[in-house]
């Protein structure tokens, strides 16, 4: 989700505590004296932990190196308990870390060999002399690749680390963790390897240099955390310059799973696209191409907002998105508020920051509306605020402790299994299309209710239908690969 | 290996056959007549190859798809099988590989999670809402990538397919297989994990800027089959810009084998570095790292060969690192024939290609000599056309089927190993040179022998001796990072 119309990375980080819990891990260097172990169990029980196990690590003479597991209630009662221990005389802090932490320690991924190496005859196959026959097939006939090297299931996903989740521009180091995290859903959802390649530029010229010299290796690219407008101009210069899928997920991975959601709240108001008013509030990378997906699918009237108010023909301040944005919508240029325009409204569709829309706003909407508050962690409106005897009957957000969550890996999985399945050559906005009905299907339609249009990311089924809608789209269309000869000897 | 003075990449592969075997596999759509069966099998018979196993895949009316899995003798009595199958009335062949094929398909190296992904919880830890206060802890603490990410244990190996084995500038797409087999060897012989990034380009600056860029999430880089002079400079500028290990295999993965065998013929022979007369043919990377290196530990003496002869200072045509071996090598000048420069030398290093030298001319060496033919698959002399009643007393070439085989996986996994243990921010000559030491020590000193001056590439002590020696030496000469902070909540 981006936070276009008020970015406020403090406020989203105050609500990730409770989500995660605090599974304390402390490795703790205490004076071998009497009353010492007493003193922290005490100190712990005060700042409101629970110890759940004590190991001695280490017992020498003068210390015991002790290792304590505890449950804390919070990180600023877990911060203050760490602090109180270093300043304990006698204790020394050796290690500290919470579960989330543990499982980031040396990173989440890790590299496997298909096959073992472990005689020579191995090394033979696998490096050389073998291998020197494999690469003067693939020399010969570069089609190859696809069959005899890993790009046939890789996918690079690339950042300059500017606009990580809510965070900002935090840097290329600090995107790692995201981009293993996103890794890993590559490979829980949709069996692919994918590598994280996090740049230190944010120069479009140079990423859009370094990802076509990066490509021969892998079978597709996500584009992730790119800030606007760059991310726009770097990924439409490599879909043009590049012969493999490349797909900024911020963009259209939100716009795949909001349009799957819209296609299933659509059967239970039973309304037609084309009918629709809808008022969307943020119109960076995911509001342009959530509107662009809309639009494609039927959609005619959507009036947007940004810091400065409603986006129309003329208004000053308009960069080349948003101008192309102004030109494709508010077909009756409307000028005023957002709360006027609300008035009748059928979606309110939220992709900006915390708490922009009141329950009064919502409740001048028109019949059988339906609100999409999608700011992460802190939604547009929360849920429990949307008055329940008014007109919005479907409610999604991008929180999973609320019913339909609108969630990225619902797409980027299934659509890349699908594009690397069919060997595409491009991800189109047919192939989008097809992977949000295939998500909106997931959920059989004597099941679909107001709290559930949207599959949950473990039903299995969806990346499994995602990757056939897509993988026949892109055959049906052309946008895939021949196989080519499979004759090699 | 490098292949300065005669490369011939024909002659090359005209060896690799009968190393690797050709298990062939046959996908095989026959009539469904009688007498098909017959036939096939007696074609097969006919070109010298031994049916191991018959399956039927598919059964129709008209036709039956059948696997025969099949020994040939040899590679082109394979090709020759296949294309008389492929021209028989009522055969198709569907597919067709060998063993060394079917190892490649899809590629030899995966991506793996360190910890699964099934529940709500899981994703709550490794990606949002959790991996948001991993990533503002790196953002705070830049060093803290080395706790909190893939980082720490992580390699690029980064080419542009220009000197890929002895095959030449084949691009990146067939450098592919090469350097996920490097990857494997890292995995297997190092537990690193690394990431193969073959480049699409051959322009030193944008290759430095790449490798810059992307050395955020890596802990190290291995630069791979960058062909000469390019290598230098583009290695130089990475390890002056760059804060991790760089290291180019073919220059200094070679340098540190060679090292490590000289320094254990020197105790067969029992001759010391500084009295040592060495004749060098192949100036290229390796040669002139092999040179640094062995200067390094004390060799005076040595004279190198390139296609245009000797290399003395003052000579035409030489490059700029060509320049810098005339003016560090070679005390006497000496602007004679390799023959002549033999004559008395106590080591002959081959860098270069094929049937090089003669069994005269290394009959005329001093006393107790050397000689390391290092051009692969044919050294510049076969181990048995040097004359046994002759100085030579000992041997070593860069294969596999002969005693003594300089073979870089001796090296670099381990070197990574150590360097990456201690967060190297670079790997020195006194890195390699432990390394080359550590590898001669894994032999015992009472084991040693003539033909066994290098352990094998499967004894895991190698590994581990030159992991803890690099890590000793880089943390002895304060090239490596301190832990920081291991308070993370």
């Amino acid at each position: 989700m981006t936070n276009d119309a008020r970015p406020d990375s403090a406020d989203k980080l105050a609500y990730q505590g409770p989500l995660t819990g605090y599974q304390l891990s402390l490795l703790l260097r205490i004076a071998n004296k009497p009353g010492m172990l007493g003193r922290v169990t005490t100190l712990i029980g005060r700042h409101g932990a629970d110890i759940h196990n004590i190991d001695i690590a280490l017992a020498e003479p003068d210390f015991i190196l002790r290792e304590f597991s505890i449950f804390c209630p919070d990180e600023t009662r877990a911060n203050a308990l760490v602090a109180a221990l270093g300043e304990t005389a006698g204790v020394e802090v050796q290690h500290a870390s919470d579960r989330t932490f543990q499982l980031h320690r040396h990173g989440k991924i890790e590299i496997r060999n298909k096959v073992p190496v472990t005689t020579h005859a191995d090394l033979s196959h696998v490096y050389t002399p073998g291998v020197g026959r494999v690469s003067m097939a693939i020399h010969e006939n570069p089609e190859a690749a696809w069959s005899l090297t890993v790009k046939s299931n890789t996918v690079a996903v690339v950042t300059d680390g500017t606009a990580v989740l809510g965070l900002g521009d935090i840097g290329p180091e600090a995107a790692m963790p995201v981009m293993e995290g996103k890794a890993m859903l590559f490979k829980s959802f949709g069996a692919i390897d994918a590598w994280p390649l996090c740049l230190d530029t944010k120069d479009p010229d140079e990423i859009v240099q370094i990802v076509k010299a990066v490509a021969p290796g892998f079978g597709g690219i996500l584009l992730e955390d790119i800030s606007a407008p760059r991310c726009f101009e770097i990924e439409e210069r490599l879909k043009a310059e590049l012969d493999i899928p490349v797909f900024h997920d911020d963009q259209h991975g939100t716009a795949v799973v909001v349009l799957a959601a819209l296609i299933n709240a659509l059967k239970i108001v039973k309304k037609r696209p084309e009918d629709l008013k809808i008022v969307l509030i943020g119109v960076g990378a995911s509001g342009v191409a959530c509107s662009k997906i809309m639009m494609n699918f039927g959609v005619r009237n959507i009036i947007g907002f940004d810091r400065s108010g409603a986006v129309y023909r003329g208004r000053d301040n308009l960069n080349v998105a948003k101008e192309w944005f102004a030109d494709h919508t508010n077909p009756e240029n409307f000028q005023g508020s957002m709360a006027d325009a609300l008035v009748g409204a059928d979606i309110f569709l939220g992709l900006s920051g915390p708490r922009m829309v009141t329950g009064e706003q919502v409740a001048r909407m028109n019949d059988d509306a339906i609100v999409f508050a999608l700011a992460n962690p802190e939604p547009e409106i929360r849920p429990e605020l949307i008055p329940s005897d008014g007109p919005v009957r479907v409610i999604a957000t991008g929180r999973s402790d609320y019913p339909n969550q609108v969630n990225n890996v619902l797409c980027f999985p299934g659509l890349f299994r699908g594009a690397l399945d069919a060997r595409a050559r491009n991800i189109t906005e047919e192939m989008k299309i097809a992977a949000a009905r295939a998500i909106a299907e997931a959920i059989p339609g004597d099941q679909l209710s107001e709290d559930y249009i949207l599959p949950s990311v473990f039903n299995d089924s969806v990346g499994e239908g995602v990757a056939r809608a897509v993988r026949d789209e892109a055959i049906r269309t052309g946008d895939s690969r021949e196989r080519g000869s499979r004759i090699f000897v």
